[in-house]
């Protein structure tokens, strides 16, 4: 795209109808865009506030041809897809951002560590499993993860004991240290075409241990400012070791010792970037847009100290959801209610969130738990 | 709706499918509503980004009872629209906010002021025209109005001289003594089913004389703190007045002898309150969709000064629209680009606008007129 492409109507291809397709494609739409999800769930989030859906999965390499064939630009918001003939369309000369040979990289989760490894950024201890004796060489507990196909918690688990071997991942998978965390902490990570890159600031995720997804997100870090520019500047480097093009959530670890280690990357807008659609000039949704697009990165300033909530369909639901709570959590000020129109509920399934903001960061979070706690997503049915 | 009510995909049907439709329903679709559009153009900027539309004109009695029927609540986005068969519905139980009989009570402008300055609202001098000899009676220049169908400077002229008389408004109308403007001031007000009233800040709207369409609009005003409470007053006395549910744009005139008259009131989001989406907590259109659905109203606290201009398609120019510039001006810092989708542009149509945020309101202006002497929207035929 030059810089005489008429950006009105622009053709904007999403891969991925989900949450994350569905802001971005609000953000692309109130630029004029023209935007088209592929997914293979008819009215898909994303579908209801697009121009148009291609019903079709991740690997049917027809309906990704044709999502590219027919857009200006493709772009994603996931990693499971099938990069072959993402690659073909990409070596023709399409647009598509980020490559899919970033794509396949970020895929394998031990090919992405040992890129950032072997680029000098720091990352936990790791090591490839072949058999059984390398599942146990970092002694116990240790973290199992699945190179290929995990996210929200799935695909990784610990080895408590010797004796949790037999129950491991049976998948091509490599083992990680057990970092001694003191906190998680997240940056997203925006590239452009020319190369500009910016940061959003650093914030620090909250899990539900239950299930090991992230359950809320504190915009700014409380933390010092030396451990944020160590955050800021180990997650600069590892998109540049990457070379990709989009937005980019990097997590990471900080130790109980100050060092701030990679734990991985997601090339995508990120659950831990919701809140700069309410408390930055410019929301992780808006500049993918612009990144792919090739029109400059907008500012990343905080505007508001924020904090972030998932809601999960509640424990024991299935079906039709059904909110409770909601005249008296939207009675709390500052705070923004999103539900993502999925047709059904599932325990734990990521049903909506809502961002508070307040010049209080500690007001914030001290409003967003108490909504957190009114606000329930239930389903027609009892499970 | 009682509080039992499941908010999960609450059927709202807006009237209307231009730029405010559109933002409105993009702030129901991220609380998870599901919107349908009445719209007579195929495609209009509100449809792109809802779940359906019903192709049909603000005057068609079947298709305004088709959208009612099948929605949980309707509300629309402008004020020119059949009351009758919508009063009708209305008795019968259906939820339709505002009421069409406050609709209509605003469409008419004579009507208006005159219940304004009944309640005791400060209102220019104004005298209904029943034949020539009335124009002439607060002596030239004088402000000559349309009762009906004006917007955007049409059907509203100055009588500069008794010569003028024989190219004034034909149809219905009414005169008003041209006030010595110091500003003119904005304000949006929201009032939900429960008579919780909310107002934004006091704003400043710069016009194009050429065609006195609102240029831009500066939030906050710069007014001292008496004339803002002034105009506060003032809004929430019209409001209450009117009885109304939803959004209010109350329009002012700040005089140079410092008094502050309602000149008159959009029942709807305003081009003056579009800086809300950026500036404010809860944004016009988030707080229209959760007053007319009996939802708390949100904040309205301004979280950063903002200035908004409007795109206006060039002089010149008409067909297919093409953005000049916007390289450039997406490079300015803290600017937010909002296109509204329309197939076609045309001499000072609304295309688009921009909102640029600085913690210094001057530098914000001074981005802002930056920005719009480089943005173009041309078209692809010469006029």
């Amino acid at each position: 795209m030059n810089k005489d492409f008429n950006y009105s109507g622009l053709k904007l291809g999403i891969i991925g109808g989900g949450q994350l397709g569905k802001i971005m494609s609000q953000k692309a739409k109130k630029m004029g865009f023209n935007v088209t999800i592929l997914d293979p769930t008819p009215n898909c989030p994303a579908a209801q506030v697009s121009d148009r859906q291609i019903i079709g999965g991740f690997y049917d390499k027809e309906k990704l041809t044709q999502i590219v064939n027919e857009s200006d630009v493709t772009t994603f918001e996931l990693e499971h897809i099938d990069t072959s003939v993402l690659k073909e369309l990409y070596d023709a000369g399409h647009n598509i951002h980020p490559s899919p040979y970033v794509m396949e990289l970020i895929q394998n989760k031990y090919e992405q560590k040992k890129l950032l490894d072997e680029k000098g950024i720091p990352v936990p201890a790791y090591k490839d499993v072949k058999n059984n004796d390398d599942l146990a060489s970092f002694g116990f507990p240790v973290i199992q993860k699945a190179k290929l196909g995990g996210y929200d918690g799935k695909g990784v688990q610990m080895l408590k004991t010797p004796q949790d071997i037999q129950n491991c991942i049976k998948a091509e998978s490599f083992i990680e240290e057990l970092v001694d965390i003191d906190k998680e902490l997240a940056i997203i990570v925006a590239r452009n075409i020319e190369g500009e890159i910016k940061c959003y600031p650093v914030v620090e995720m909250l899990f539900d241990e239950r299930v090991n997804i992230c359950d809320s997100v504190m915009a700014p870090a409380r933390v010092s400012k030396h451990i944020e520019q160590k955050a800021i500047d180990v997650s600069i480097d590892s998109i540049k070791a990457l070379d990709g093009v989009g937005i980019f959530g990097v997590e990471l670890f900080l130790t109980k010792k100050g060092e701030v280690l990679v734990n991985e990357i997601a090339p995508r807008p990120h659950n831990s970037g919701h809140y700069t659609v309410e408390a930055c000039a410019t929301s992780q949704f808006e500049q993918i847009i612009r990144a792919v697009t090739n029109l400059p990165l907008g500012s990343t300033k905080l505007i508001s100290p924020a904090v972030m909530v998932n809601l999960l369909g509640e424990e024991g639901y299935e079906g039709e959801p059904f909110i409770e709570g909601i005249h008296e959590a939207l009675d709390i000020p500052e705070l923004s209610f999103h539900f993502y129109g999925k047709s059904v509920t599932k325990p734990f399934r990521k049903m909506g969130h809502i961002t508070v903001l307040d010049d209080d960061i500690n007001k914030a979070l001290e409003k967003a738990n108490k909504a957190k706690n009114i606000l329930k997503i239930k389903g027609s049915k009892k499970v």
